[in-house]
């Protein structure tokens, strides 16, 4: 009698009490849409390899100039400002300056029928449909959206490799469910080379697209099933030349004929549907056949079941998130710290078939061996803190994800590491070499479950790659003479920090010679210092330095993506030694401050990419890469609570829980790694040491749970808005008398405390 | 001491004795070459999957009007008549009347670099060569060649899956090796969908080549490797927008730059030569990836020993041919018989790499488990004679085939055998489902290998899939209507064959509701004979028959690729009733005399593909296939003898040992097996059924050497080039009173003889 009353009470006293609010249910995807973040809104899982998500246009770099620009807005399909959704891709990238991708759009629609989108103005021009966002949804793994031009509410879901859609249909004998496979992300009319779709029978559709884009051979198979059998359905071509082939002669191929190919290829599916009738669709996706497709759509979600996909997408989430419990000063701070690491664990993406089956650089078939395949290495961004972040919280993934680099260098026929990579091709965007950090990282920090000899070899490669990016002249100068290769102030400093970073890998593995060898490459970033006006500057081949030069310009001085006073930072290996360079750690003070609170006029970055007002804080710029390390460098110069004090700033400033609340792109996770170190209190200013850098955290208690079974407990005393210094850190109860701690006492867990202050001290 | 006078005396002897001539070398693959044979003089082995020709030109059909209609003449690559190579291809079809192909054309060239081909009559203009016949050599599996211009002899051999290319230069600074993966056969400005090329180091090049020609989505996949290491290369690219990928910014991809794709590209190779230096080159092909083409070269072809390879493939030539030792009349009846059993042995070619991996009609890859599989399956053609023939000589592959066409099935979405198939894709080429008939014609005769279940499955559907060639109206009229549907009375005829077939198979497995279906429907032809003109004439969906109407012309009346004339003549398995629906024996023997010896004017085949002047004696049109079985017609009106004249009066002036001797399109050896049959004296007119009917031996003695291990030999008696009647059969010693042997017969083996004379009997 007692246990059933008990029995009673426990829901009861379930509905009473207010639900303990998960940490899922903290992010908030819709962080990052406006202007510059360049997030999308919709479903994905942690990694996942489809990432479902409304385009609201699909702007074609062809009309680039006459819309401004536009264009780069549209990095992510999704632009919160505007009114029409375009129909929902498969694919995005979350938060890259350049694009591609927003392959097998879907849209469904009432009414007549319409294969273009139309126009944002005029929606009822083509399958667009107008929204608001009161009537909007984006969660983890879900996003819901009414289409108010047809009358449909959509959710979209995923699991790994495979979209889950479900639409809420008016009563209709003309609904329709529209697959675009010409639209895309960064289109151009030439744009698909490749198109090939099957109707296998009427629930299940299968096929293909093979772009040229940012990647140059990219082909992505998928197979599409429907909750209930298609009417009717039929195929537009759009290809300028049709080729001679008998299907021509032989067949309407515009209507109920199942197969269809050709550069460019809409299809559309017929309904009749009852009022509030839903129909779902499962879209798989594989980089291999469309029959890895089939298997990943019945091995994923075998069933119908939307609630089912979403939540277990849900539960992948918490278990991701669940690595970093905080306890923040503001919910909306919790809002910021969890939408990080969602926006941190969405790249890189699982790129494999559930058998393990991808497809390499080398366009042949691999099987990945007791790996997870890992794709869209945004290396220049992400070796600076969100790998040192998987090397603390993911660092099984870290060690696949170098796996994955090392397939990739295996299949070069440059038998190079990757440099911006995606969907088994390189598409060389950016500078440097920055593969070997991601590798020196993970072995200083003995993350390295990988053959750490090949590991060695492909940087010694990459870093020789002669007709790379002026190395030719870098080996030959010891520094990118300007005149025989640009932004070549910016690619010596980056491969002298590369090359340290080689150096620490051959330390580890006892190989002297290579040591030394890269050790002396990597003092490089000397010889483009001008002692004289105090920044680096670039060089020429006869060994003078480029006469004009403005160091506030981020056109044409020798750096990209930035100017002179932010790059002169870059010696992340030799911080010592760059303070002395700049005459001792007093005058670097002064120089950072100047740096924080000088004003950089427009004119100075209006025409470069990734570099925006809302990112710039006087002149640093925190919402572009290179300067990511630099308010961290006053514990070089003895004024640690100027460090404090500026990344608390940034932290306000550069990141709110609002559409337009990142202060630049994410780049795929290395913007919210950044805040998530920060707020921890902690930076890897030098990614390949086992350092990590004080600053000020900004969460009020942390736990990290470690993978090897240990914890880190942080706690902020005395943590408030006001209380942005550090008086005082203990680990494990001894107090820490130096500005960084170490890889080791973080993976050894225990209770790491800062005592918060609002009193400047050192 | 006498022993050793033994082995002295052996070679001498040797040497003093003429050589036997072995049976390849009565091959002349230059036969068919000129005008409209359309069959190709490179190197290839039996059934293979590389086709390592020359190429004379490569008129796109672009320019086809401007060149009246001339890209019709390179269906194979090669006119006899030209003057200039351009290079040599690996890839072509063997007397296609329509084309594709062409695949990977190299030439080796001196001098000034040109990558273009240059025109015909100033090939200075470009990389092509002037040549001449009396320095070229066509034989089995080896072709040689001077290239006049550049001073380099070519010589080319093949495996199975390997062009063996050996060069040999004069000395030279500046030889090239020039790799054109934009060339082809049938080529257009947008054929090319994409090309990618890697240098994998000095000597091995790897890539493929996706075209939309007459095969929608064809790759070719491709290992090149140099016996001798390049010097430096380079890559052309033609393509109209080259798009956006970081490659353009970073790289000069013209030179030594490792990788290339696009739409169009060209590479380049350069070397340095001594006089008389041979440079050789593997190139391998791969339906499924490049690594499946370097696994192809290694195994076939570990070596650089070019006359290995060459005897390796002469020897594959002479096993083949083996299956019929034939004694002729003349030297050149061999040549002509040898060299049609060549042609015949050419296609369908192996469509899978070593392993048996193989791309399917789905654009997946497939594992040919217990089979070979093989694909260029010219059904319309093949059917007739081709098939019946493989499965006397070649049963094993011929089951394969069908094996091949059930997998094809299988990956159909349409769930249809082939029509007309090559490279996993279906081309829809002419008209029926013909590979009814082979199934049929394999599993009356016993040779029935595969599921046969599944085979009459696939019949049923493959003959009912409504949308395909007006199969909706058969269904619904009995007929095709020409108002619906064009070329109906060809359509309706050949339905009505290919549904007999469907009856066979049926009538085999016990299923009497499918038989007694079909049968009915094999009656269908009865629907298009207008009694009233004695010829088969289009019917209307009103049930009338089209007013206008000349049996004589081929344009528009009907029919496709053939007139009344020939057409009504077509309804092989109910031959009996064709005689009688056509007046009795009498008149149909004067009607058929008619067809022989009547004048067709030029005005009503002039604009009609696949017939010429040549291929026509009076009316009947031997160039093209649909009356191939008419000669044999003769057997069923009592005038045997008329047949034997008319078959011996074609075999003499349809196929002769030159260049320009085959009278039509060999059409994948279709006009070559009517060859060899017709030549043995017999002929299969009712594929399907497992009766040969007599006609007039040409050879003197044939021994078939069955695969079940039996031979039969066949004599003529009294053979010669007057003695064309036969005046008595004798089949193991008993006389033959009927005009046809029946497949088990010829299986079983023992002695054939024909008594030939110049008398003409019944």
């Amino acid at each position: 009698m007692k246990l059933r009353l008990l029995f009673l009470f426990i829901p009861i006293l379930g509905i009473a009490q207010k639900p303990e609010k998960k940490n899922y249910q903290y992010i908030n995807p819709i962080i990052g849409t406006q202007r510059m973040g360049h997030t999308y809104p919709g479903a994905t899982v942690p990694f996942g390899s489809v990432q479902l998500s409304p385009d609201t246009d699909s702007i074609s770099y062809e009309l680039n100039k006459k819309y401004n620009g536009k264009v780069y807005e549209y990095c992510a399909g999704y632009q919160y400002e505007d009114k029409t959704i375009t129909g929902f891709s498969h694919t995005h990238f979350s938060g890259t300056g350049h694009s591609d991708l927003g392959d097998f759009l879907i849209i469904p629609t009432t009414g007549k029928l319409q294969l273009n989108p139309g126009t944002a103005d005029n929606p009822a021009s083509g399958y667009r449909s107008s929204y608001s966002h009161t009537n909007e949804t984006a969660l983890a793994n879900y996003y819901k959206v009414k289409l108010d031009d047809h009358n449909i509410i959509a959710e979209l879901t995923t699991s790994q490799r495979v979209g889950h859609h479900r639409y809420t249909f008016p009563k209709a004998e003309d609904a329709h469910i529209i697959l675009d496979l010409m639209a895309g992300i960064y289109n151009h009319k030439d744009k698909n080379v490749w198109t090939f779709v099957r109707v296998e029978n009427d629930t299940l559709i299968t096929g293909y697209r093979q772009t040229q884009g940012w990647a140059r051979t990219r082909t992505v198979y998928f197979a599409m099933a429907f909750s209930k059998p298609i009417k009717n359905y039929g195929a537009a071509k759009y290809d300028e030349n049709n080729i001679y082939n008998g299907f021509w002669r032989k067949f309407d191929q515009t209507k109920n004929f199942p197969e269809a190919a050709g550069h460019n290829i809409k299809m559309y599916f017929d309904f009749e549907t009852a009022d509030n009738e839903q129909i779902q669709i499962k879209f798989a996706l594989s980089p291999v056949s469309t029959n890895g497709a089939i298997a990943n759509m019945q091995q994923e979600i075998p069933h119908w079941d939307f609630n089912k996909t979403r939540k277990a997408g849900e539960l992948l989430w918490e278990k991701e998130l669940d690595r970093i419990k905080v306890e923040t000063i503001t919910e909306d701070d919790k809002v910021n710290f969890y939408t990080a690491m969602y926006h941190a664990f969405i790249n890189p993406t699982v790129y494999m078939d559930i058998d393990g089956s991808y497809k390499g650089l080398d366009q042949n078939i691999h099987k990945a061996n007791g790996f997870t395949n890992y794709t869209t290495f945004s290396l220049w961004d992400t070796y600076r803190a969100l790998h040192p972040l998987f090397n603390i919280v993911q660092p099984k993934r870290n060690a696949d994800m170098i796996q994955s680099m090392l397939s990739h260098y295996s299949q070069s026929v440059h038998k190079a590491l990757p440099v911006w990579s995606h969907y088994a091709n390189e598409n060389w965007c950016m500078i440097g070499y920055h593969a070997v950090s991601l590798i020196a990282d993970a072995v200083v920090k003995g993350n390295a479950n990988f053959d750490t000899q090949l590991a060695l070899q492909a940087c010694i490669n990459s870093s020789n790659l002669k007709y790379y990016d002026g190395i030719e002249y870098y080996l030959q100068y010891g520094y990118v003479p300007e005149d025989k290769n640009g932004s070549s102030v910016s690619k010596t400093l980056e491969y002298a920090y590369d090359d340290w970073c080689i150096a620490q890998i051959a330390k580890k593995l006892n190989n002297t010679t290579v040591y030394n060898e890269y050790m002396k490459r990597s003092q490089s970033y000397k010889n483009v210092s001008d002692a004289s006006i105090g920044f680096m500057r670039p060089r020429l081949s006869d060994g003078s330095f480029k006469q004009e030069f403005d160091p506030l310009d981020t056109h044409g001085q020798g750096f990209i993506e930035g100017n002179a006073w932010n790059y002169s930072l870059y010696v992340p290996h030799d911080v010592e030694a760059l303070v002395t360079m700049n005459g001792g750690k007093e005058k670097f003070t002064q120089h950072l401050d100047s740096l924080f609170t000088m004003t950089l006029p427009d004119k100075y970055f209006e025409n470069t990419e990734d570099i925006t007002r809302d990112g710039i804080i006087g002149n640093y710029v925190h919402g572009n890469e290179p300067s990511h390390h630099v308010a961290y460098l006053y514990n070089w110069t003895g004024h640690p609570e100027k460090a404090q004090q500026r990344i608390r700033m940034i932290l306000d400033t550069m990141y709110r829980p609002k559409p337009d609340g990142l202060g630049g792109n994410d780049d795929c996770g290395q913007m919210s790694a950044w805040y998530i170190f920060s707020s921890l209190g902690f930076y890897p200013v030098t990614p390949g040491s086992d350092h990590y850098s004080f600053g000020s955290p900004k969460i009020k208690e942390a736990v990290l749970n470690l993978e090897n079974g240990k914890s880190l407990k942080i706690t902020a005393r005395n943590q408030s808005a006001k209380n942005v210094y550090v008086s005082k850190i203990e680990l494990n109860k001894q107090i820490l008398n130096r500005t960084y701690i170490t890889h080791e006492e973080i993976m050894n867990g225990g209770e790491l405390i800062y005592y918060m202050t609002n009193k400047a001290g050192k």
